[in-house]
């Protein structure tokens, strides 16, 4: 009885959370500038909803109820658990907190808007640690309520316990350790091989963008997203929207770089169908949705670095682009495979390979743990962001705060304890598609005729379907036989760049 | 302090509004079709959540201490009025009476689609019986709890005034009675006079869509449409919709009907500007809302009848529309100016002319009025229709419900009591432009130059700016000196039609 009052909260919260997404999609791709008051306006008032039909003083007993309610099924159950998650985390930090929060990561992102381009890290300083320091405020807020319940060994789990459930610092630091010892080693192993090889060809001429459109549908289509379903359109910055009964993903085309573009609208295509794959019959109940963000980014990650830029795929994939783009020597099947598989150090994450990536994300985790955990503090940040990058990717970024620690909106926007989930992603990535191909031992000649159904189906069942029934460890274990472990990814990484 | 209270409660209502306007406009314009049932689930829970906060038992007490409060400002009262008549709209329809029109609406609308079609009236009658014995008992409870305080005499009007407040009855028979009286010899002495001139053109070739929407474009510039602060799109069923700060309105193209097109657009500018220029204080306020529909309509009529067919403003854009569309000899501004005046009698209502279109809504309306008030039942509804149709237009209707008295969706869907507006609009809006050429003597001049702010000027001081300050007969009376009154819509027609 209580249970199912429960659920019927949990529906309406569902329902806003719809309104929210449809409303920001539209705001980022449909809106015109002038009605952003109205609309910010809009959308602060339906988070207040949520959060006070969260607060409802009668939500208390109602869970001390439904603990005790002896019919659930297993998945009444784990949606109980969830539920009561969320809760949790909605009373854990006061309200003056959540209002500060907000002010102060409004002001440092709006402030960071100028600050960037001048490079003015002086200026900037000062915003982030009060973003910083109000973040540990809340991480030990978390800790306090939660943290028994949840398994908090400190306040830098708490943080990453919102964006990515059940990856705590003890899981994720012997991980990153092994990915910093090995990587160099790797990074200068690979950069040699390449340079034996010819550079790749550019395409020669601009592509208009009617051309990489219509391509890039035809590729969602063949990676099973669903036009009746879902949209694709275009923004500055591409994200993946909607509810799971109607995907919005966008891209943007740029006619003097087709190259990056696919490999964006393929990724996006991977966050959508794990969203759309969602079960069902729980699709407005916690339980229901996406894990967390590591695992979101692992099915992206697969549909793109695993799947998207594997040979059979761009051997299979090569006649389409020339179909759709005209007949450019860069379109060959050998020059896509070089392009999409190029190395390269760089300083900015976003344009990273996948070679090169972790270590972006891990100095950046490695700066905001030790900050909120009282073992560095802001002002440290451009001296380790050097150091870290001279170590891990051989530059120098000394004085570059620009493309140094002021690259990234996360910060500054506030969401600290958010960069693991990238790595993690990559790891989970490579991790399950080890598994895929035990137990689909002729995926790759499936994937060289486009016959993705097998692949799709072992995702559904595996990871899609699963939604968050199980924790983290257990929906790794019960899909892979073990949980997060980052062999596969290095074995990867030595099969794609440095066998045959 | 129980006012500001109220002010809040109302706010919060307008913001969940704000999400319902939006997430409607993109079901109709962008929404894939397998995204319907989710919306239909996130759009009714809105509404519940609207409902219950409405029915608030604490919002009583508040309305009566607001009501003792001494320093209220004159659209303070006026928004204290505005809100406790939409609180008392609520409260006054039993849940269960709610969800039973709900129920009967929808299934009579649904079966309407395939009915219609295939003009089955006996099969549609019971259903449309249903849904008029269920709003005779909703106006019957309207009138029990606001009869007194709206002053309503019968239960009609208790419908009327949910669609169009204050308008009543003992307004609008005398009004139409006159148009009966009037308009069938009106009607055949400028069929007579037109049928001594030539047939207008249409246009040669097929237009372009592309060359349409930038015409359509161009035009509601020129009518002042801010597209940095609203939208224009493609819809099989062209509405207007949005917020006041981001005004969405769509239209429908067709390359062999390119007349109709431009008009349509014309005329939900005018519903956009209406919405645009209301009082921005009060933009989440119920006093800072549109009138109602009767005022809504004349403000889309005034911009499409009065401005948009007249002499002048045709002369101004022709050379636009031939800019934009080519050369065509339908282009002139004499055949386009015939073609923007013909009027034929027909069966079709949205189809009509302005001289016609008055007997259309005549005849819905007395049907309905006198079914609502047991003077006449749903199974005379085609025998009637005949009579009407007949009398009024010359025209037999017999044994075609399809394009008889099936042919709105209003009715199936339950609107009742809303058909009077749209004439009311036409009317009001004759009347306005009146008083505006006496309070602006040269607007001819001005329109001729496409100079259109002084008329914008005084619809935006008369009318947009009033929000829902004063009733709907003070409105009138303010801004032109009387209440409605039909001779300024029959002098128009005498005016257009059958002088020089």
């Amino acid at each position: 009885m209580s249970y199912s009052t429960l659920e019927k909260t949990f529906h309406r919260l569902a329902q806003l959370g719809h309104a929210e997404a449809m409303l920001s999609w539209d705001q980022h791709v449909m809106m015109p500038p002038k009605g952003n008051a109205a609309r910010s306006k809009a959308m602060a008032e339906l988070t207040v909803l949520r959060t006070e039909i969260l607060q409802d003083e009668r939500l208390s007993d109602r869970f001390d109820e439904a603990e005790q309610e002896a019919d659930l099924t297993d998945w009444q159950q784990a949606n109980l658990r969830e539920m009561k998650r969320s809760w949790q985390q909605t009373r854990a930090i006061p309200k003056d907190l959540v209002e500060a929060q907000s002010l102060a990561s409004s002001e440092c992102e709006h402030a960071w808007r100028t600050l960037r381009p001048n490079n003015d890290w002086a200026g900037f300083e000062p915003l982030l640690q009060q973003v910083f320091d109000l973040a540990g405020e809340a991480a030990a807020a978390y800790q306090d309520a939660l943290g028994a319940d949840r398994g908090y060994a400190n306040a830098y789990d708490a943080l990453m316990d919102q964006y990515d459930p059940g990856t705590t610092m003890s899981r994720i630091d012997p991980v990153f350790d092994r990915l910093k010892a090995e990587l160099p080693g790797t990074l200068q192993q690979i950069l040699e091989r390449q340079s034996q090889r010819p550079t790749p060809n550019k395409p020669e001429r601009p592509i208009a963008i009617t051309q990489q459109d219509a391509l890039a549908r035809a590729l969602m289509s063949t990676l099973g997203f669903d036009f009746d379903a879902g949209r694709l359109d275009q923004t500055a910055h591409p994200f993946s929207g909607g509810v799971p009964a109607d995907s919005r993903i966008t891209t943007r085309y740029d006619e003097h770089n087709v190259i990056e573009g696919l490999m964006g609208v393929i990724h996006e295509t991977g966050h959508s169908r794990y969203e759309t794959g969602l079960p069902q019959a729980w699709t407005s109940q916690p339980v229901g949705q996406a894990m967390g963000m590591g695992v979101h980014e692992s099915q992206s990650l697969f549909f793109e670095m695993q799947l998207g830029r594997s040979r059979p795929f761009i051997d299979a994939i090569a006649p389409m682009v020339r179909q759709h783009l005209g007949d450019d020597p860069a379109f060959s099947a050998d020059n896509l495979h070089a392009l999409y598989t190029r190395v390269e150090p760089g300083l900015i994450r976003v344009n990273a390979d996948e070679v090169t990536y972790p270590s972006h994300v891990i100095l950046r985790y490695e700066l905001e743990r030790d900050i909120i955990l009282g073992n560095a503090s802001v002002k440290d940040i451009p001296e380790r962001w050097n150091q870290a990058m001279s170590d891990l990717l051989g530059l120098d970024t000394r004085g570059d705060y620009r493309n140094g620690p002021m690259q990234d909106i996360h910060w500054p926007m506030g969401a600290i304890g958010y960069f693991p989930s990238y790595t993690l992603g990559a790891l989970n990535a490579a991790q399950l598609h080890a598994a895929l191909l035990r137990d689909v031992p002729d995926a790759a000649e499936r994937i060289a005729q486009l016959d993705l159904a097998p692949i799709f189906d072992w995702l559904s069942r595996n990871i899609w379907q699963q939604g968050r029934f199980n924790n983290y460890d257990d929906l790794m274990t019960q899909a892979t036989g073990e949980v997060l472990n980052p062999d596969y990814f290095l074995d990867h990484l030595q099969s794609r760049y440095l066998s045959a």
